[in-house]
């Protein structure tokens, strides 16, 4: 997504340890226009794939997942963290590694939200180590729901999560694919 | 807003101790077409205002503020939760107590995201005794930003933080105020 691209570099901020700051146009502060543009780029890419519901985790994720779901005409879920695993029996569940935080989360999603049958689009603000993708896709084993794809606004093609996910016949589609970024510039895979 | 109180009505559930289960479309699940509606609706209701941001707390407060701010055609900006009082100076904080927890925890924004001249208005998709949107108020009062009035997509009328923001002049427009609601049914205000 062209706009994508033209965003991160004109208002992103490329930080050491291979950070990239978005927090003014797509999580804390959110450009909203350009955020139903986004919902309008997934529509188009899984528009014809029969997805029945869209699933992220809180918080960032949210959003675009909002506007996904509103361009697809379909249910948005949004699994949350609980930093314990003392979980019940309502809920599907499974475990996180965050790299950020150095630590274990749990990420749950009632069971009432995704059923067999469900045709499950993924969305994430970002998708870097693709561990978080992962936690959701264990969720929809537990459900018996089917994973028609994945979509991230920004990937870090340099962590190698999405190639990992396409390695495995899953369909990641990306609005941004970063292959290297670092103090001169950032460089995008098309 | 009558759809709301139609969509209470039938896929809310009441639970002991004055909780309302909405989460089938309000939070956990989104009912992305309705979301839809509720933002067009709370344009309906401030688009004569000159809004220039919406503010809300992560984390179900996004999706409504997100579609609030795609109707208004203005940013939106998010306020993320801490658990301690530690953060930095490149940030608005303020401390809010959490009665479902019975714990306090600190709201956060990134000064780059609330300017002297902003006119926000606040979003949540709760508004009980107005703990959460005082804090809010706070955020604003540091970094100079004016109120233009809050909006919450169902208010808890008896739980009173709504007429008490009112009382202070300020103009609050919930999509459903439930002023009783138990085992017998529940009774909205009109």
């Amino acid at each position: 997504m062209k706009r994508m691209e033209e965003k991160i570099l004109r208002d992103g901020k490329v930080l050491p340890g291979g950070i990239l700051k978005v927090g003014n146009f797509l999580n804390q502060q959110i450009d909203t226009r350009f955020l139903a543009q986004m919902g309008q780029e997934i529509a188009r890419l899984f528009g014809g794939d029969g997805v029945s519901k869209v699933l992220t985790i809180e918080a960032s994720g949210i959003a675009i997942a909002a506007a996904a779901g509103m361009a697809l005409d379909v249910p948005m879920v949004f699994a949350k963290k609980h930093k314990t695993s003392n979980v019940d029996g309502a809920v599907y569940s499974a475990t996180v590694h965050s790299f950020t935080h150095n630590t274990d989360y749990q990420i749950v999603v009632s069971r009432d939200y995704l059923c067999p049958g469900d045709r499950v689009l993924l969305v994430d603000d970002f998708l870097a180590n693709g561990h978080a993708l992962r936690g959701l896709m264990e969720l929809l084993r537990q459900a018996g729901a089917e994973l028609v794809g994945v979509t991230a606004a920004i990937e870090k093609g340099f962590q190698g999560g999405g190639d990992s996910l396409r390695a495995q016949g899953i369909r990641v589609e990306s609005l941004a694919i970063i292959d290297r970024m670092d103090e001169n510039g950032i460089v995008f895979r098309h």
